[in-house]
């Protein structure tokens, strides 16, 4: 049995990996899991993956969870375009400072504003209090100039002159939010190209 | 200039950077940054780590930070055992997972059990309602029990059969956590020997 994925494609973390198995070629045996079904909360889907969620890999009779591990695996399995994550010390070391900060920053607050401004009040009619989407929001707003400043500055790409592992995860947070907060859109202007 | 290190050795990425220096004969420059008198936040320091936090890694001009990446970076650059960081491809993406894993989990739960149990309590003066704390001590024991279930297993480490950098980042958040958790001692019986 080949590599087989365990996607959601609402889910952020799942797009990503789906892009790069697009993108470079990778091929898969791809499995929905619904989350709004709850599959994910199986106890068929457990035996995959006892964390409950998705993105999950088997690859043979090896299963990883976590969509970053994943990546990683990904990239040096089918030896993709070094861009992505590279050789390199220094630029490599940058993909992963942004994949480390991204987890309690990023995905955290865009995950967080999605719920309280779109999940809870629209789906499922739970009032949020105004203060607390307030509060949600602002530390959005500081999570994405942070982003700025520290990871994307005046470049085209968050860790080198190329896209790279970090510009994929960090885009299909950006993408998700884009429904909900107005800081989101328009994205900065860059003047890259894509490889 | 060779390898400087920001830290402060109250933190628990910072302990895992400094321990893994030692136990690999790595030399650096040591610039302590004092938690309790706010120097993170200082100018001075912000020059260095814009997210005003440490660790940070200055080697040469090059600037890192994110305790994992820097982790990354020393165990790439110094060739270290192969253990620490695995080349085969399933050891390693079993470190990576697990690296992954505990920034949302492990490290933000013990983070807030400290927090909430000894330093808003007995430090700051400041109480905390007994359902938060009941709440937080709550998620650290899903956490580890989690830990446990999905990661340690029966084995005596967490990625493999000998120590990692997941057992390093893990042992410091949970040793950390002994003083303010019963959950946390004592830690589950294993076999296997540090290398």
């Amino acid at each position: 049995m080949g590599l087989e994925l365990y996607l959601d494609l609402l889910s952020q973390p799942c797009r990503a990996i789906y892009i790069f198995t697009k993108k470079n070629g990778i091929t898969f045996q791809q499995h929905t899991v619904e989350l709004l079904k709850g599959q994910h909360l199986s106890d068929a889907f457990a035996q995959v993956n006892s964390l409950k969620k998705v993105p999950a890999m088997k690859d043979g009779d090896f299963i990883l969870t976590e969509s970053v591990a994943i990546l990683l695996y990904l990239a040096h399995k089918y030896k993709v375009s070094d861009n992505w994550y590279p050789q390199d010390l220094q630029a490599r070391a940058r993909v992963d400072e942004y994949l480390a900060w991204q987890h309690t920053t990023l995905r955290r607050n865009c995950l967080r504003a999605l719920w309280h401004k779109v999940m809870l009040p629209v789906f499922l009619r739970e009032q949020v209090a105004p203060e607390i989407l307030a509060a949600t929001l602002a530390e959005l707003d500081m999570t994405l100039q942070l982003l700025e400043d520290k990871f994307l500055q005046n470049k085209a790409f968050l860790a080198g002159n190329c896209i790279s592992l970090a510009d994929l995860v960090a885009i299909t947070e950006l993408m998700h939010g884009l429904g909900c907060h107005s800081s989101l859109s328009p994205l900065p202007e860059t003047g890259g190209e894509w490889s």
